[in-house]
């Protein structure tokens, strides 16, 4: 049991460092503002509760502001600041609507002022005012998703559909500077991707746009063709960013907690994305090779591994890689593998991940559970329900991809 | 070309150390024995270069010996020893003879002389005194080859089916002492299944044997039946064994080499199973969140990894993991990932692996090769072949799985 105490001591630091809260108190710790007016726009699914942070701590210098996030994602309201509520993942009429007022809020600007830009996941269909009629944005956006086409392609052809995605927000601000907080959730913290990159400069190119048209075989208006030729900005002076609360952070603090307990701490990587089982029987590997270690060790890695679905149970990627490295663990003393998802929603599930040791593979096979079999049938859920490894936060509020670790304690 | 260089230097002073020669020099080294009698018995598709080299080392001590290998594999007389050829995967009429004539060699010894054993892989088949006829005993080798049986299950029914396999052997070289020297091409130098462990205490049970037969659905005769109830040794006092030569040394010798090039080395694992493709992303991931570090790294992994054929193309395991993980590392500077068999000969190929860099994506987009296409068509070869990346060997003369190292240069 020491070993699934250290497991849930090391979540929760790594969770409570992740969660928008203290990364929005860290990016703004010890920073001071010109004197002029200071506006806060706040985007995506974590707009609220970061926006919540930041007026707590900036109090009445905030002079206007706007929060724009999903149905639903609100908690109430804030001081000096208008809460809107937009679709998503498809932009809808009160995505166009918010974004135009929170250009309004940052018109007529001068270069005294200061736009604290809060950016989440999401914002890339919250945050919107489109170059074409909304109806064709939603029909490409439409596209796109049916399409297959993953979340690079996708932002590379809305960025030129927009007023605002692609470093034009800034432009937007200007003379005002933009202190942009990004609380990322795309592995590799790719700053033109996230929300879209509203005041990031594009790395993406025309050319590449147009590609993507034609390869996912897009219906578009002329007017729509037009703009994809339109280059995005590729330098913004006014902007400064901030990282923060990514899968990065997420890994630094496990790192940390670790360190904490008596673990030497090793951080593998914060990109993992390959095959959810594979990487679990990857780490098991280690642990076979590190069973007569003298010291306790921690490996660590983060990212977001991902799933082939070949049968029809219950689980998700982080419990998947646990119990696959239940089988490569069996028998081994005082190791444990546990994997969780930030969000604390695995796969469509009620668990956040899950934890398998040296025993677990016995205690499933006295249960007449084969992991190869559940494994194949995607049925992770109910072997680590059956076994006690189901990992249980509850929606942590924040997203910021997954965290993985092996322990071997001595 | 630098990291190019570095690579194949750490592959030849890994493949040197592994080498049956170096393998079995250093299990013989400053090892002194009885004044009495010195027989040699070597077994398995290494078994007459092991020789050779205990030969040399040993000299006029050496009484009487016998070499069992596979067809082709003997390359001329050794003094004091007798060379049989025998069938491999299955024992053929040779395959019992040539033991038979190994038992007459050791029957009759005394306390005071010595047994030296020298085992490699593809002893199962060519090391075998059946306790059935030798037509049942093809029979069922083949059926257990055919329904998918692993190398575990199948030594486990094969072992009560033999009076030599699972630790028999060493019996009947009693009471004279046996010093096994054990070239390990199994993960985890299991040491009762390498060769079905002849002079090692068996740990499976007549109950797994029987579950195994009832699992197949193995055609089975009575006599046949009934030899799957007697239990094998469980202890064995007059055996010492060395492991030697197996994919631990690969791995510790790929860290001497790295020290030596100046690289910071970190030993993940020896005991690598997972997909191909998938540790090539998982090395690959590692690589990208060490990019800026400060000092060289050399990440090794050794084991053996598998392949999911969904294509008709050309390609080894080695070769799949070196491409994919060059996916991975695409743009990174002084970054390669290499992955080699230690046999010479990965997958039905002419290459012992790959070895890609940073640039590699590159150089094959550049030629309209895409790595995820090249992947799905399991053709690593020809993608690795366009771009310089494949490694060749030449057959190396020893079997102790692979090693695959990711390279960071700085």
């Amino acid at each position: 049991m020491e070993l699934r105490q250290d497991a849930d001591y090391i979540i929760n630091a790594a969770l409570q460092a992740a969660l928008p809260d203290t990364a929005v108190r860290r990016a703004l710790d010890g920073q001071a503002f010109d004197s002029g007016r200071l506006i806060l726009v706040a985007l995506g699914k974590a707009a609220w509760q970061m926006a919540k942070t930041a007026c707590g701590i900036l109090g009445e210098q905030i002079s206007d502001g706007i929060v724009i996030t999903k149905y639903g994602h609100s908690k109430g309201p804030l001081p000096h600041v208008v809460i809107r509520e937009a679709g998503h993942p498809v932009p809808d009429a009160n995505s166009f609507s918010a974004t135009a007022e929170a250009i309004g809020k940052v018109s007529g600007l001068t270069a005294a002022d200061t736009v604290i830009l809060l950016i989440s996941g999401g914002g890339s269909a919250l945050f919107e005012k489109p170059l074409i009629p909304g109806d064709e944005l939603a029909s490409i956006t439409k596209q796109l998703l049916a399409s297959g086409a993953d979340i690079v392609e996708m932002n590379t052809v809305r960025k030129r559909l927009s007023a605002v995605k692609g470093g034009k927000f800034a432009q937007l601000c200007a003379p005002a500077k933009v202190f942009s907080i990004v609380l990322s959730d795309i592995i590799g913290d790719p700053l033109d991707m996230i929300a879209s990159g509203p005041a990031y400069p594009d790395a993406s190119t025309c050319a590449q746009a147009r590609e993507i048209a034609a390869r996912y075989q897009l219906s578009l208006s002329d007017e729509a063709r037009a703009c994809l030729d339109i280059e995005t900005p590729k330098a913004l002076e006014n902007v400064e960013t901030r990282i923060t609360g990514s899968v990065r952070q997420l890994c630094a603090a496990a790192e940390k907690a670790c360190s904490a307990l008596g673990y030497t701490p090793i951080v593998l990587t914060a990109s993992l994305c390959c095959q959810a089982r594979e990487a679990g029987s990857f780490l098991a590997s280690i642990a076979r090779d590190h069973a007569e270690a003298k010291e306790s060790l921690a490996y660590i890695a983060g990212g977001e591994t991902v799933v082939r679905l070949t049968g029809t149970g219950l689980g998700g990627r982080n419990q998947e890689l646990a119990l696959s490295a239940a089988a490569g663990i069996a028998g081994l003393e005082n190791t444990a593998v546990f994997s969780v998802g930030s969000d604390g929603t695995d796969g469509p599930t009620d668990a956040a991940g899950g934890y398998c040791d040296g025993q677990t593979a016995a205690v499933l096979g006295e249960k007449g559970l084969d992991i190869q079999a559940v494994l194949d049938n995607n049925d992770a859920y109910h072997a680590l329900q059956a076994c006690g490894g189901l990992i249980m936060t509850g929606p942590t509020g924040t997203n910021v991809n997954d965290l993985s670790v092996l322990l071997i304690r001595r």
